[in-house]
């Protein structure tokens, strides 16, 4: 294999990504190599393309970008078990140090010495990526490339709506950028019986009628509480899903929690939030469940489960697959709002 | 039996009480009347008593005070099932409605239309009070009336404890007012493996310590999660018990519960409270859990267990039992930190 | 109303029923009485009528037959507090004493006290029944009768599918009666990712597939643990749900479960089952629920829920709807094995 | 290091160990070479010894035997993460192949192709054993040698009590041999409200009383089910720890369970147990856990933080300290009943 790769690398503390020619990952004798095929555009790589704020605290150049992804492994290291080269994968991104109380339990996606690929070390957005065994995911054969390339958040997805129990629930997701967008196709084939969609985007509430919501509102409307109470006779939702981040969205959602309802943040306030928690959680018995990452690796048989039987059909969500040269395009796509889910292909330019 | 009746009622809305002569409550088919033996004085009768802005807000005088009492059943309604007159009694004082989707699936706890005896509808400080049979728990000839009459308290701080499940774990309690107090023995006799508690007062520190705290701190105490954190191998505590309803205390609370941890909330805070809930729950993958009254009656079971089994002693936490006559006094022993919990005495005076 | 009715009794220790005159029953004040429209006829009214061996031990005739029904409020008692004559109910049929652990902690569905209507004290296979208003469910209008007539059983489906938790879990099926059959549908609303379904009875299977079933097996093919094994990947099943009571079924349905699963009994044997622990339950790690009767009154609002949006649908199972008065060739049907589910109409009669 | 050690080894098909020189085990790169120090006797290890019916089908010779030990890690492979040479160590005893579905979703316990130290590969009665890095666990200072050497049966009693869930609970132990005792202690630490052991041994019920079970029975008492259901108001209690694997004592732990209850099986019956799962599990609603070694690692630091608490003392179960050496003398004060734990010293003899 070639010493030298193509890779999307954050050069220098400014905005814009540089395609430009690195070392090929070495590995250790517990990890693997593998081929990228196709990666997916996340918010955080905008946010790193984009060099704002977060990313100016997080990010340290130079770094290769990217963290969702699939491919084929083209090499081994020495003690590694189960994965062989040619093995068709995608991987969980979070690197946890798998020896601390956390990772030796059963919760290595809330281990606090994580690494995330494309924002702590080197991702995905490159010909290799150097990843360790535990970490990679063998595909089944019956998965589309293009959905296994965004494995990453439609776990996110199946971990949220998992970790809050939606069987012969009543649910609303606030919030539908496009992990909210898959956690609808995710809840009803979990066996949510009702799904309601709140946005302030009605592009994205169009979309959310296409992948199975029941209802979609404008999170503008007035008397949207009152309204999506009316729908489950005036008692609430049993399940909140907040995928919006938003303070507002928070406090209106937990209104529309039923008493002894669940709550499942798991969209990320970029600000502190002011809550009145006697009268939104305390009184009303909530639970509320801060959701990270996804469960290694239930949440990825689940995932693989739902895609392949067809139950989770991610065609709707991906609305461009573009040669990864085409990056600049991709995140003004993004930027626009004129996509929903940017697959990049590394494929064709490699083959 | 008389017609009229002594009771400490809000007859104007102004500060304190008055003793009165009133009615005796009339019971209807499914109701129980119970002679008051021994009542709790709690934080809510203080509120009350100096009729301070949420009092003034909630509760509509003329109105007899008091929701923490036992006595003895004196007569029962024709549909009443399981209660004789003669039983001795304490009684939920959450009145629930039992027809909706929570009472009638195990969470009339949190009914919507609950009323609260002493708050919503008239109240326990007088000779008699009418109560559902549906409220009334038959107490155990083992427990001691001085305790049957805290059940209340300390069945909220039974529901927190059993709530976020102690059982092998390290525990702190953030504020140890008397509920708090109460917390720390059933912790431990529960199973948590530590108990650490918090408060800004020594005094009620002190009383922590008799009570089986493995170690106190004072909440103003510099680097103070730190501190805790170190207790627990730098990982956190799994459970915090949120007893104070302080914003600051909430805050720092949350910094010490471990990844993967479980905080439950149970004081109410007067004002909305900013949390960076991308630090303090999203990204730690916490479960946060809003507690209120006590489940009906997986509660009660529990906490006549503990106090029968003699492993809660409530003794050190019962500081003064007053004639009900002296509840002026009761309110300033409050008033002052004095007193930790006070019991008035009906008995003696009915005698 | 009429003093008497007409009711189907059991009315000595012989096979059959008689259609006889007997006294509207009375109702004490927390009772309502119903005018019964729709019933359904149960395996357990077959036994009675045969006069089987478990019939003999437990019945006590005269006695009126029949524990699944809807119909209309005719009366009320004087503490009934939510019920209204004129209301559309059914009923569960399960009476619990409501004053023991269990009932007060919401389980009154395994009360040791609890009296079953039509087996221990009389039933609906009558123009009226009385019922304690704290077994009446209010129908939603959305709800036709026959499939209101029969929530009983579905609740038994509806039970044994949320008690072992289906979402996103492969699932299997020992025997598909009528509640196996329900259960079918029921699994898949709730979000098993598939469903497997086995019987003796290759009619049934076809039924099995036009529910919904993935794929249906005949419990006498050879190698059927493996063959089901191989259906997910090797390991069994996450979960079984057990509604054949035949000790065959249960050994091969326990070898079909992978390590770590569950298993939900509802099948009730007619004698002892020999079971390998070691091998099917221990070494397994296996959890194993026992199922009965339904959670009052989470049940019944699932059950309602799945009816309500059309996602189960018992059209193919009520394979027949008669007049009350043609009981014999109910069960006639029912023992040829010619019917699934058999409803009664009573109105009609009525009329 | 030497190339050879001293073992002792199952070298023929015949009952009785050698003490006998082979090799020093080799490690992989991800694995750990410890210098055992003590090492506790099992009854798995007595079976092996007497060779009787499960020795012959399970154990190949020549086997290195023993599972229960702590030591000294003496030197570790190229890719070994966290443990370092001189760490004072136990270790898991069932290798799991940690690439499975149940390894990669947090049950590697029940992983179907697990190997257990001592029987399926060379074991811990020897001066060194090779393990891999995954099972090791790095022991507190604080923790006795003794009771280290035995936290794998200990962590099984562990495991069984959390499983169950005994806070606030009460608990009838069916079987006091070494793991049976262990259970008591743990038990009251994690919260039991109560402990009732029955054994047929008057001797290891003496000790289960000094181990603090608030009362213990013979199982051939007359009327023993309705005694123990007496103690709980004639309930029942809420969990059975079934640590016998006698069919006897599994029918009649299951009829001392109350409806709802819980019953963790832990004991293994040798043959198929005859039950009425109608009457023992379906109608009680019971929740039936099979129970398989320990969670790796929740178990581990739950053992430990016990041990450390102080609040589970294994002085009163360890009856005996003996040399290796004298591995025929423990094996007979084993057989006689004599010894409760024994542990043998590895580490006076290397000195």
């Amino acid at each position: 294999m070639n010493s030298k790769m193509k890779a999307l690398v954050k050069e220098r503390p400014e905005a814009g990504f540089t395609l430009a020619e690195v070392q090929v990952p070495p590995i250790g004798p517990t990890d693997v190599l593998i081929h990228v095929e196709k990666a997916g555009v996340c918010g955080t790589d905008w946010h790193i393309y984009s060099w704002d704020k977060w990313a100016q605290a997080r990010v340290k150049p130079p770094l290769t970008i990217g963290h969702e992804f699939m491919g084929t492994v083209a090499a081994v290291g020495d003690a590694v078990r189960a994965v062989r080269v040619g093995d068709r994968v995608s991987a969980e991104g979070h690197i946890a140090d798998l020896t601390c109380l956390l990772c030796r339990t059963g919760q290595a996606h809330i281990c606090e010495r994580v690494k995330i690929i494309g924002v702590d070390c080197d991702g995905a957005f490159a010909e290799y990526i150097a990843m360790p065994e535990y970490n990679v995911w063998k595909l089944d054969p019956a998965i589309p490339d293009e959905f296994a390339a965004i494995f990453d958040p439609l776990g996110n997805a199946v971990h949220t709506v998992m970790a809050a129990g939606v069987s012969i629930k009543s649910v609303v997701i606030t919030g539908v950028g496009s992990i909210g967008l898959m956690a609808i196709p995710v809840a009803r084939a979990a066996g949510a019986s009702s799904v309601y969609a709140i946005d302030v985007n009605p592009a994205k509430l169009d979309l959310a009628k296409r992948l199975g919501a029941d209802e979609t509102f404008l999170a503008t409307q007035d008397g949207l509480v009152e309204d999506i109470k009316g729908r489950t006779g005036g008692d609430g939702v049993d399940v909140l899903l907040e995928m919006s981040g938003s303070g507002i969205a928070i406090d209106s959602g937990l209104q529309m929690v039923r008493n002894g309802g669940t709550a499942a943040l798991l969209g990320i306030p970029s600000d502190n939030v002011s809550i009145n928690l006697a009268e939104r959680i305390i009184f009303k018995g909530l639970t509320v469940l801060g959701i990270n990452g996804r469960r290694m690796f239930e949440t990825w048989y689940q995932t693989q489960a739902l895609v392949k039987s067809g139950r989770v059909d991610l065609r709707p969500i991906i609305t461009h697959v573009l040669p990864y040269t085409e990056y600049d395009r991709a995140f003004e796509l993004m930027r626009s709002g004129e996509a929903a889910k940017i697959v990049l292909d590394f494929k064709g330019d490699l083959a």
